[in-house]
């Protein structure tokens, strides 16, 4: 049987192999347990080269979810207060309750394109500030978003500074999941830098599952009161790893000599063929997202037919004959993979 | 200083004259305590002949938003379940999250009329069922509806019938809020009886706060899985009432000769000559509620007008000019009261 | 049947008539919602005068165990916090995990007579302090006692200073469980003030429920951080009463001349004749409280004999004959039913 | 500067290098996500060879405190019941709260060399049975013990089938912690087998972190009320993880040829040089657990002498010249290290 191609994600593949030999190397070494080694210190140093914010703290986790969870409940510091975030934010649409599990509201906004606006958020907030009867409704604390988007958006940089004024006049954290961080940095349409995003949000996580590392995802916080007892937060919700330096030294694989930048716009750049062969075939886009994540709405029998050789993500049905589908390029994405891709589509 | 009349909601007053008496009556007498005592018994008895179901559980607490809180802990079996109801729900509106902060989800659905229909819960539910990754969304668990809703509008018996049998497909228990039961019971629009929501949910509270008890809602509870340790709910929350028998005494006061449903016939009937005075002067109606909430939209010039002799609930601005009030009449309205009303109505 | 005399507790009874007077005399007057009244304003004037703080926020909840819910919400800030009480505490021991139930682990200490020391306290906080591994245990945030205690036992002023001067020391929260507190204040053994009580803590309840209220609990805090939202922490447990004002007049009416303390005076006076009756039969006291409770250990054969005329509580097993008993006197105690009582015990 | 060797605990090292071979070879395979692949299966498959249980449920998650959060929650069916542990046991010392943050209560009992007593746990399950105020307190629904527990004993085969006879008659799960599960079968005192184990549990879990793994824990569940949305239950607390192969390729190199009982039985035998050469020194043994943990007091002195050598863990004062330390090995030390450590306790 034919082996069929994954484009369904970017967590398909292992690891980079400069991670493998990495892990290989330091197989014989022992190590201090619970991050607390030279190998996450080196790994952090890395890191805030690029960040511009030595006074940031960086913790690694093992996963995305976890990383919204412990930044969140960072963020709180009372139970009545919520957190304002898109519809289709993936701690509202695909993380089962997270948080509304550890006791959190969400307030919902409706998206665009997978955004929601500095307006959206100031109105939002304004309904509690104005409200004669605060004690009835929740306390907006925290606003999340996500860079890039859940359907491959990316905020601008003016999209972020307002969305961080309007939290700073609310007393609201501003929290980014940046899952796929990299691919959002590497994206032609991108005019923010990490530095900028460490200066503009209170708390962000800078994806590494997705974006080359076997696992991992480094949580930066710049602000003072979300520092507080973060590593106790972290082993309460079972997210101090025993063996911390299998995180740290994936990050510092991936930091020390910008091999994450390097291999996230890889990606990026593959993504370009398969967008001009959709266009070429007079394909719908859903989303123009200019990440390393597709949204298509080819008809019924050419997903069928795409489905022969491929692996992707069949979505909701826009209309009787058409659906939405995702297609991702990542990190270990092939040119030979690119090209049967777009070799299927000029087909269709 | 002229004193304003109270029509800003039905719970601005102590309670009917008859509860009072039976407070003074027993004042001397020694119970034994957390609701289990004779008196308790005796207002439980008063409460079956209506609802038809000798089995089912009946619980007095304090409050609706405890009630509410008690019931939806009671329906939810694991974290990762949630709870349907409307957006204008009261638990999503005006509970201060107090079910995310018990760890629960509210899948939310836009109202009409405050209403949802059997077909919108049975599409959100069937999001969890059809779902290839049914791990990363929450589960349904319970629907919650309010009976009148917070529009005063109310449920026919077939809409009912409808979303209970939604409920019973998709393994959902339903639990409907009556802060209001009375009210909505009185309706002339109204077609179910007591026995019919007892018959059609899984739980129900019967509200006496504001329905001529000092305070004090009767949660009615028929499934026997949410039978099971409803007082160790009770008492981990707050809610179990060291003197419990103050509750008993007030729902054996108002069911044991059917004064709770003529008390609140009254504040329904009552009501009728303030629509008819809007109507006549113009005054648009908001909802058609037919029971003791009135929601209309005067000019913001008629709202400074009335709010010289009135006190009552202003709400969203609707245009420029316009503006929703809620009016409520209650079982404490006297008609002097209600002819003053119309008087300004009529003068505006 | 002859009717049982009830020593079981002091909440067995309704109200002091005073108390139903005043509901009966406002009954006609309308009052606005959730607490925010006028009678409530009056009733915190009256408790500022014994209290020496004009600064403390004052909150009427109806019950003793929602009361330390708020409190404890109130005073922790994050989740990796716990609580140090005795293990005879009744949030440990009788409120069915409330405390943990909202996400927060109890240190508990071995409690000597009901108590627990400075000692004791300090050794605990020093355990988390001094520790190289902070992020795998809980950090102490608050400390509960309960005044008296569930044994009928009382801090001497001496205790409070010491205990209140080593959660200073250690960044915690002093939080004091009154349900009892004007039986403790009663207390011939007694040296302490309300005043001194405000000052020495940083939040505590005024118990109302046990000392001749029909319900209500005065939750008195001092500490500006705990002041914080806690309406909101109110409304979203489901402890903001609607009709609010029917708290306010039971304190307005305990507290404008005194009437609080001298019915608990009573009911501690009480308790000697009947303290007297035990000693003479060589009963042994198993608690030397000095409050309205008794704690003595009959033997099996005695408890019978009592039990013809009397309800108390039966406790634990002291040896093969013998056994804890429970005696309290209340507000509502008349001197006849300690005349009978001490008649019994005089004739075992 | 020489370079301690590590006997602190059982994580310092990466993983088997049969583990690091299987990374590498598998690298350029892509896979379905969230542990929904031929790896895990086969891992599976693996596993069911040992524990006998076909219709058993197995999950692979990152670490420790994640599966016990997981097992707990999947046991605990109403927030009223508790869970039942040593004062010793993992979950209530060192895990940061985290079972009380998800809102349950645990009843601690008195440990004798870190077990608890099939007896000890039905008194404590008595207590709530024979109450007649249950609704006052939790009700137990799990027992949680660890084999080989935090002080590295053991429970027998009889221990093991009273404690779980205990659990059914009370109608409690019993939840095994084996973080160090590979040791405590390796123990020459040990008599149960991991089939006694999957049989006499409702769930347990194989650790992998400490024996072998780079990462992961096996979590297997037996009983069907367990078993329901465990998958929810992990991804609901961020344990669902992305690239699951990683968790099941790592299991199926430990059990497809029996590699994790030769490399945890390795770690017990090396431990024995270390026994003996601290009886021939004199020092005496905190606890006799004949696994790969060693418990000694050493004076203050020798601790001092050792640790210009080695790391290990030292722990609470026994007296004025005397500390409890813990020696662990583990599946990475090698011999020379053995020696080493022996000549030094030689020369003491």
């Amino acid at each position: 049987m034919k082996k069929l191609v994954r484009f369904n994600n970017d967590y398909n593949h292992g690891a980079h192999p400069a991670i493998l030999k990495a892990l290989a190397d330091t197989n014989d070494t022992s190590f201090g347990g619970y991050g607390q080694d030279e190998v996450c210190e080196a790994a952090k140093e890395a890191i805030y080269k690029y960040i511009d914010c030595p006074e940031a703290d960086i913790h690694f986790v093992v996963g995305g979810t976890q990383a919204n969870i412990l930044m969140i409940e960072a963020a709180i510091t009372k139970k009545f207060e919520s957190v304002i975030c898109a519809d289709s934010g993936h701690i509202n649409s695909h993380e089962t309750g997270s948080i509304e599990n550890m006791g959190h509201k969400l307030l919902t906004l409706p998206h665009t394109n997978g955004k929601i606006s500095a307006e959206q958020i100031a109105a939002e907030a304004e309904v509690f500030r104005s409200s004669p009867l605060q004690e009835h409704i929740t306390e907006p604390r925290a606003v999340y978003i996500s860079f890039p988007t859940e359907y491959g958006t990316i905020y601008s940089k003016k999209e972020l500074v307002d969305i961080s004024a309007v939290c700073k006049e609310y007393n609201m954290y501003l929290i980014l999941d940046g899952a796929r961080l990299g691919y959002g940095l590497a994206s032609p349409s991108n005019d923010v830098t990490l530095a900028d995003i460490t200066r503009l949000t209170d708390a962000f996580y800078l994806g590494g599952t997705k974006c080359g590392a076997l696992f991992g995802e480094a949580i930066v916080i710049t602000d003072n009161q979300m520092k507080r007892g973060f590593r106790s937060i972290m082993k309460m919700n079972g997210a101090l790893l025993a063996k911390g330096w299998l995180l740290g030294l994936q990050y510092k694989t991936l930091f020390e000599d910008g091999l994450y930048f390097e291999i996230t716009q890889k990606a990026v750049d593959y993504a370009k063929p398969i967008e001009a062969a959709f266009k070429a075939k007079g394909v719908e886009a859903a989303f123009d997202g200019n990440t390393n994540q597709l949204f298509y709405i080819p008809s019924e029998a050419q997903i069928e037919e795409l489905k022969k050789g491929f692996v992707f993500e069949v979505m909701d049905k826009v209309d009787d004959e058409h659906r939405m589908i995702r297609i991702c390029t990542s990190w270990s994405t092939t040119y030979e993979e690119v090209e049967a891709l777009v070799g299927a589509i000029n087909n269709l």
